[in-house]
């Protein structure tokens, strides 16, 4: 039970995450919605601010992974200690159930009123604007690859930088780094997220889509199982890349 | 008297963040305006930069609360002093009026043009995308949970991290935060501005209609009174859970 | 002769300003142009970037005020020394016209093709979407008031704080500060550019005008001089104002 | 083989270019792209993020130049050696093609249902709204002259401020420095981007072009090489502009 406040941390975190990413699609998806039909910037966005906004709830603690890809990224170059990783991504897991019963209460109002299941469903999880396993496949793998050589890359100009001031180091890894990663989640929405809707986390496809099955949302249609393992295995094979990428290259030394 | 300089500041800065709020909704839906139909992307970024810029403004002053949520929120889990509750309250109030009739005189040959009442109350008040007083409010209670949650989340990084060095630990607080701060509420009002308009904040939505039922308005309609506890009630709940949650969780300390 | 260089940067910057700010015009307004008809964020994004990016580029020599209603409003209040005021806002009118120049180079395939004269006027110079003089002297006072109350109270967070580090005061005031007064013309643009599309500077907007009677613009219709007098005076008294609540308020002290 | 490491940088810098940037035109551009026709506000803040991101992850190895200009402008006033340009040049155009390969696949499947050839050239590289060689070349050395002169600005914030301090130039160069030339690369692409979007990069419009005159793409069409030369010339002169109007104003020192 030693690490209970990193786990915790990662499900708030997660739980943020996925409240204010799930929320936006929400906002742009739902009937009434004072957001409906906003568009790709306010979607892409909303994810990216998301992601800033849970990394400074719980980056203190834990460092916000917030990502299964992310967190068996850096521990496959050994930035991240292997023991902790099952707790960690059993704890995005459940972060992200819980946001997205958030996401489900916060426009309780508006799931009867809204006809069409796939927009339903896309509050929740990701789907494909061609289905092509193979390309959507690749495409979740180039964007978390893009995700986590950034987080590093972030991550190392303070590494290589500002090391001989703690206080320093910390203003950067504290105050500067989380929206820095916030962006970054929003250039790869703007650039990358055309053809797949962007997963990059499994937790945060996954994790909602369990919620989509379970909840009594009104009028739902079918989970999509068949899609739910490529938003999965994409970004943890995509992850490694982007931080075998940095590791490889050698930038961060 | 002595706390005046403070209840300047609140009541300041309140006026400020509903004149450039409150200008935003009246630019994108009062008749003849440039920025009519701008969509959500310039609603919620003006409503973002409002803030920033309001705690840019009185910040060292008075800490910037400019929400009463946020000043219950914080002296609940005593981050505030009892003594200044009330004083600050009221001071939000009064600068949100203020706030609200100087949108009034910056739009004001735009009012008699503009047919819809409704767009004309949306300038000063929120109302819901769909009216059901529970959803409405559990909206209202989850955005301003996080809200504060928010705030106190960005705050930790400081408390946290740079206490070792004043002026960098100020840096942060006064140089950075604010715009972080500005982010967020951009942020809530991308992901959970949907359903209600996101008030998360009772001086802003309460002094504006107050305002609305006092200007005279060419062609208004009802203040809409029957919804106005929802986005007072709301947000004051909302504000103590999130402070709460960060009490609770421990992740400042 | 001595004071060359400040004058000098007043006008590279004034003529950055408007290379950019009314490039965005020229943008979502030209016929052909990949920004045609982009919206209210594209501008309002545009003449805050354009502000940054000025600031950065001449801010360390000059300040940067690049508005008269900026330096005559810092000297109201004791702020400025009244000897440079001649040369700073003669500078600042010469960089305008040079920017507006400019702008028609950039755009010069763009103007021929292009029917509407008002569209080509408006790149160059403000008009209101209702014509009322005292309206819309109200608007840009009020406009005006708050970028100056807005430049000083971002000014202030270094003044008050930081003062005990003279490198970390040169980090928020060069490094930081010229992206927040950016915002904060984003800011005023999204909230209160919809009356009169946001002159808050007479040289932005009497430079431009002089520059559009000049240039051989094909097609191109009135200047429109009966509303010169507005965005001239307007911004000059809001820019006294802004500075005086700043000083009256004490905030800064 | 001593530079490697600085060559590999500037190859995967730009190749974090390209993918980025090209891909968010991919996505505004292809059938069935979630971002389709979202508009110049996401191409702008796309390419201009693409550019942080890059300067992040490569900045501390090479000072990410990511563009022939940017490197030609800064040798000819000094501030770059001429015997690594040759080597900057060659791994900038080797990254640009890697760049739009990944993005050839990252948007794999939607090359065959996409009709326009101009279309999937668009994402390749840059063609004018007008053609008109030279306002076209005009308007490329503006605005390249424009992205010198604003990255030696931004750089000169922390060259004339905090020489005192390492680590505090270290935080501003590093931390603070990538994310503003990537919103002056926003803020050229929303002004100055209308009449020929804005290459201002032979790399950036060079690469891709070779790579679309090689790739297997579906239905493509011509690669406009009779333009081709334009969007090299027009940025060389430009960056060498730039950098010589930082040089002779002195501004820097």
């Amino acid at each position: 039970m030693e690490n209970m406040s990193v786990y915790l941390a990662e499900f708030v975190g997660t739980a943020i995450l996925i409240l204010l990413g799930g929320g936006v699609v929400a906002g742009v998806s739902l009937a009434r919605s004072k957001a409906l039909a906003a568009g790709w910037i306010v979607v892409t966005f909303g994810w990216g601010m998301a992601v800033a906004m849970a990394v400074y709830v719980v980056g203190t603690v834990s460092g916000a992974h917030i990502n299964p890809a992310v967190t068996l990224g850096l521990a496959s170059i050994g930035e991240f200690g292997w023991a902790l990783v099952p707790g960690y991504i059993v704890s995005q897991m459940l972060g992200a159930i819980a946001g997205a019963c958030l996401v489900f209460l916060a426009y309780f109002a508006h799931w009867r009123i809204t006809d069409d299941p796939e927009a339903k469903l896309g509050v929740f999880s990701t789907a494909p604007g061609v289905r092509n396993p193979v390309a959507n496949l690749t495409t979740e793998v180039i964007g978390t690859a893009m995700l986590v050589l950034g987080i590093l890359g972030i991550g190392g100009n303070e590494g290589s930088v500002t090391k001989g001031d703690a206080d320093l180091s910390a203003l950067f890894a504290h105050g500067l780094a989380p929206l820095l990663v916030g962006l970054l989640v929003f250039a790869i929405g703007l650039s990358l997220g055309g053809p797949t809707g962007y997963a990059i986390n499994p937790a945060r496809d996954l994790g909602p889509r369990i919620a989509h099955a379970l909840l009594p949302i009104p009028g739902k249609g079918s989970s999509d199982w068949g899609y739910a393992w490529i938003p999965v295995v994409g970004p943890l094979v995509g992850g490694v890349i982007g931080a075998w990428i940095w590791h490889l290259t050698g930038f961060g030394t």
